[in-house]
Parts: structure tokens; C-alpha cells; sequence
């Protein structure tokens, strides 16, 4: 059978985020990509300075439209990121809803992208659309942040956690849940079993958890994975595609598959392009400062340009076939 | 050294032509590629029904201005295809035209896109343009019609052919000039020497003229393809996406190279579309008639859907490093 994504997020011209992270490692991967881009930019809007147009309602309504009225073949998988407002939401919720209906075995990986760290970087009017559109979704992928938001819970121990999860699965009917990037608490570290190893206090964890509609509870699985110091832009991007793409719901345990295969590229990619950001000179390379930043706009594009994604340099990463990190079964979780 | 380019041309979400056809082959030949999508539409013009919004030429000077204030880096190689109006090829000559100046290595592969067959299809002011750019290009690769059109030669014998392409070499100042896909007309199948096998009548003609300011005549070179019946979309574009990939200014003889080498990987890509189409439903395989496809639009958008490039599919071939057809010396051209 043929594979084919609708993937249904921003672009920009120079850098790898949004659909420039996504679309190649999928075609990489075999599958045929239908490309909606929600946004033309120059650049990410981490730059400070960016530009160009976003795609409005209306204009991405009328290509929907035009598909299905042309009667191209539906995807057999869906991917949705970066949609920056509630009307373009709207129009996505719509043919996600549409796709659903039709392909009950359709697999949908919805990233809620809303914002990071606490700050939310789209309208907030966004957030009660995506909690309507969980319940489309077969695997979501939101970060920390966006779980909290979500689900209206401050994570502060493991019944938090517990809480959040559940409600994910049960509130929102999502099979699937991945939550990577979590930075290692101390009372995190504290819960994780034995069999799941902390790895260092910066590691961060991944989580994974699925549940099938007649289990009480959802099968959790973790693995920790070094932190690589900095930020770069577009890995959660990357690591939604890599996981759609290795997603296979005929396999013995597709999720925690599936996101080991993904954690492991993923970090491949950021360990290749932190190693090039090194041999930049140091004026390319320096540290986040808001202050300095501000004080010379350059010095903020400069660290940004240095830290785009290594993708085409590490493709043999993405169409690797070695052996992956493990995510363990995390039996105490409940 | 990493090599970058920036392509310009249009975009669709289903299907392969413009950037969807060249964005991909580059990206797996190692090249970072800066995307500036024209237009964004639903799927080619070919099905009859296609929807979305072009580019105006304010959009592209803003994504273009902002990327020169962050100053990211200036791409080795351009490559520009379909730009639908006069405003925004302007806007593309004034960045070819910097690109150049600043950089007189860029090896910039212009697409002359603008009909076939006898019919235009952008703007008739799109021409001048094209015309007064061409100085500018490293490599130019229109189709037959679209070297009549620049050249104002109607092109029917010998020496006809000689006029245009010398035209092309010394009023417009093109280095490299590549005419692929010429109808094998009687005249020419008798100009052609023994050394360059015609093939059958129907294969179509490639022409590869290079020169260098110093020598009174360029070099030419060709080869013959058979012809794979039926009309594929994006195939010229995927082959100029190939020449530019392939073009290496350091080795022995780089034109005729890199065609050898486009020509192979495309025709292949071809064949393996052309074998994919036959094995559909016969409704899906109906052939060109433009009497019967305007009583049933569905009609032509059912063929066209079928014989949308196998590129994914065909990746191995974009890859590939094996034995290429051989551009052969035409050494009585002249």
C-alpha cells in the first residue's frame, strides 16, 4: 500500500522548522507528502526578525477544497504543527474531522504546538480547539507546557502526572500520548523505577503512554536522554515526523516503538549540528542573553543561524536502520 | 564547503512538479535548499481544477529583504523556474542580479519557463524579462518553444538551429545552454552525425552547448531518449533540479556531465511512472483527448493523478551513482 501524509504546518525559506524539519526525513522514509504550509516565513521567528505571510482561512480552505474536489487520494496519515490562529485551526479541525469519519484507520499525529516554557506563543483562543480536536487525534505530541495546558493541571509530583495522563486518555479519548523533553525533577527522578535509568541529573525523560479502550490503565514507558546544551529550533518537529513515520499499528508495541526509533534520530540530528554549531567562530556560537540580545539583534540571529538543524548533512541518520534506544516499561507508574 | 541553493518556483500540495519536483532531489543529492514557493496551489494546472494564491511580488521582497538583513548566507547555486507575473520575476531578476555580483561563482540554472508546444503560458510581458536576465544565468534549459520564443527564430533546419543557439551564446551571453526533449524531425535525425545513435523516430533529442568567452564556437554535445508515451508533468523541472545538482565548474567537462546524468535519472524516474500508471484501473490510464476530458473533467484529473512523478518511490534512482547515458561530441555541429 502506498503511504501518504497530508502534513499540514508553517514554512520557512531558510532553516528547518515546521514542515522544513518534517517533509524530507517523511519522504526520506517513503512517503508520499501533501504539503500545506500554514505560514510562508523567511526564517523561525526565533530570529527576531522574520517575514512574509500567513496562509488565511479562507485560502487554505479553498486548496482543501479544490483536493476534494479533484478526488485526490485521502492520506493514509495526518501530521498537524504550527497553525498560528484560531480560524486556520478551525479549517484544520474540520478536515481532520472529515479524514477521521472516512478512515476510522486513519493515524493522526497531532502536535499541539502553543508555546514552551510558560509562554504560549499563539492566541489563546487556540487552546480550547485543540482540546475539541484530542479526541481526533491517534498519537499527540505536546511538549511539558502544552500537557499543562491541555489539561488545566499544574505537574508538580506523580499524582499530577498520573492526573494529566489520565485525563488525556480518558477526558480526551487520546490513544496515544508523548510527552518528550521533560526536564528531570527531582521528585521525577525520585519516581522513576529502577529499571528505568535516570541518567544524569540534566537528562531529560520521555514519556510514553497507550491505552487501548478496554484497559484500566494506559501501558507507560520512559527512556532518558542527555541533554545537549542549547537550544535548537525544530527538533520537536522532527521528532513528531520521525514518529508518525515509524508509527506502525500492526506491530507489537507500536508506540514505544516508534518513539524509541524517533528519540534516537532525533538526537542523532541535534548531537551533529551542536558538533558543526562548535566549529563555528565564537561570535556565531554565543549563549542566550535576552539582555546582550536585545542590545545587538545580530548576536541573537547569529546563534539562531548556527544551530538550524543538520538534516541534509545526517539523512543517512533519518534512513537508519540501526538499533535504537529503548523505551522501558514503566510497570509502577499507576 | 556546504553548498546551498535557493530555489524559486511554485508549489503544489499534491503531487510533483516546480519545487515539489526539484526541492526533494536536491535535498538528497546534500544540497541545503532555501524554498521560495511562487505560488501555492493545490496541485498542478494540468488537472483543469487547481486552487490556492500566487506569491505577489511584495511577498517575495519581503522574505527576500528580511533574509539579507539577517544576513543569512547567500546560496552557492540559484535555481528559478515557474514565476507567474512580470512583478514578481522582477523581483527575482534584482536578486539574481545581486546574487551574481556578489558572487561571480554562483552557478545559477535558469528555467525559462513560459509554454510549450507552441503555447505560452504566463504573462507575453514575462518574455522581455526573461530576456534581459538571461546574461545573468550560469545554465539555461528551456524547451524548444521556449527557445524560439527567446530567440525569435522560428527553428526548421540546420541552420536555423545554429542561429538560435549561437544567439543564445553571444547576444545573451549564456555560458551553457540545454535544449532537452527536441521532436527527432526528419531534418534533424540528417544533420545529427554517426557517431550520436538517433534511435527511433520518435526519441526525442537533448542539445548541450557550452562556450567559453575565449573560442569562436561553443562545444555541442547530445544524446537520444526514447520517448515514454503520455504526457508527464514536472519532468522538467525534476531535470533541471539534476543538471544544477550535478554541474561540477571543477570537473573535465561539466555539461555534458551533469545532462549525462540528469538525463539517466530522469528518464528513469519517468519509466517508473509510466509502469506505475499501467497498472491502474483503466479509467485512470485514459489517453489525452480534449474532447472527451471537457465533457468529464474528472477525466483528465483522473490521468493526471496517475501519472504523478514516482519520486519517493524512485528515490534509489536520485541516489544513484551508476553508469549514466553519454552526452556525445558533436563535432560537425558548427
Amino acid at each position: 500500500m502506498d503511504q501518504r501524509v497530508l502534513s499540514i504546518q508553517s514554512h520557512v525559506t531558510y532553516g528547518y522548522v515546521g514542515g522544513k524539519a518534517a517533509v524530507f526525513p517523511l519522504q526520506c522514509l517513503g512517503y508520499d507528502v501533501d504539503v500545506i504550509n500554514t505560514v510562508n516565513f523567511s526564517n523561525h521567528s526565533g530570529y527576531g526578525r522574520f517575514g512574509g505571510t500567513k496562509t488565511s482561512a479562507s485560502e487554505l480552505q479553498q486548496i482543501l477544497q479544490i483536493m476534494e474536489e479533484n478526488q485526490l487520494p485521502d492520506p493514509s496519515r495526518l501530521l498537524t504543527g504550527y497553525i498560528p490562529g484560531p480560524e486556520a485551526l478551525s479549517v484544520v479541525q474540520e478536515v481532520a474531522a472529515k479524514l477521521r469519519k472516512r478512515h476510522p484507520k486513519l493515524i493522526y499525529l497531532l502536535d499541539p504546538v502553543m508555546g514552551d516554557s510558560g509562554v504560549l506563543y499563539v492566541s489563546p483562543n487556540v487552546v480550547s480547539i485543540y482540546r475539541a480536536m484530542l479526541p481526533l487525534a491517534t498519537i499527540i505530541t505536546p511538549n511539558w507546557f502544552e500537557v499543562e495546558t491541555l489539561t488545566d493541571f499544574r505537574i508538580v509530583d506523580p499524582q499530577s502526572l498520573r492526573d494529566a495522563i489520565r485525563g488525556l486518555h480518558e477526558e480526551y479519548q487520546v490513544p496515544n500520548v508523548v510527552v518528550s523533553s521533560i526536564p528531570m525533577k527531582p521528585w521525577l527522578a525520585e519516581f522513576l523505577p529502577e529499571e528505568i535509568p535516570k541518567g544524569q541529573p540534566t537528562d531529560l525523560l520521555c514519556i510514553a503512554s497507550s491505552k487501548s479502550g478496554s484497559e484500566r490503565n494506559s501501558a507507560v514507558y520512559a527512556c532518558a536522554v542527555p541533554l545537549i546544551p542549547g537550544y535548537f529550533s525544530g527538533v520537536g518537529d522532527l521528532f513528531s515526523a520521525l514518529v508518525l513515520a515509524h508509527f506502525d499499528p500492526d506491530g507489537t508495541s507500536p508506540l514505544p516503538d516508534a518513539v524509541g526509533k524517533a528519540l534516537t534520530k532525533t538526537h542523532a540530528i541535534v548531537q551533529l549540528t551542536h558538533a558543526y554549531a562548535q566549529t563555528l567562530e565564537e561570535e556565531d556560537r554565543a549563549n542566550t542573553d535576552d539582555e546582550l540580545d536585545e542590545k545587538d539583534p545580530m548576536r541573537r540571529v547569529r546563534r539562531m543561524r548556527g544551530r538550524e538543524l543538520r538534516l541534509i548533512q545526517g539523512q543517512e541518520i533519518i534512513r537508519g536502520e540501526g538499533s535504537s534506544r529503548e523505551m522501558k516499561a514503566w510497570e509502577t507508574f499507576w
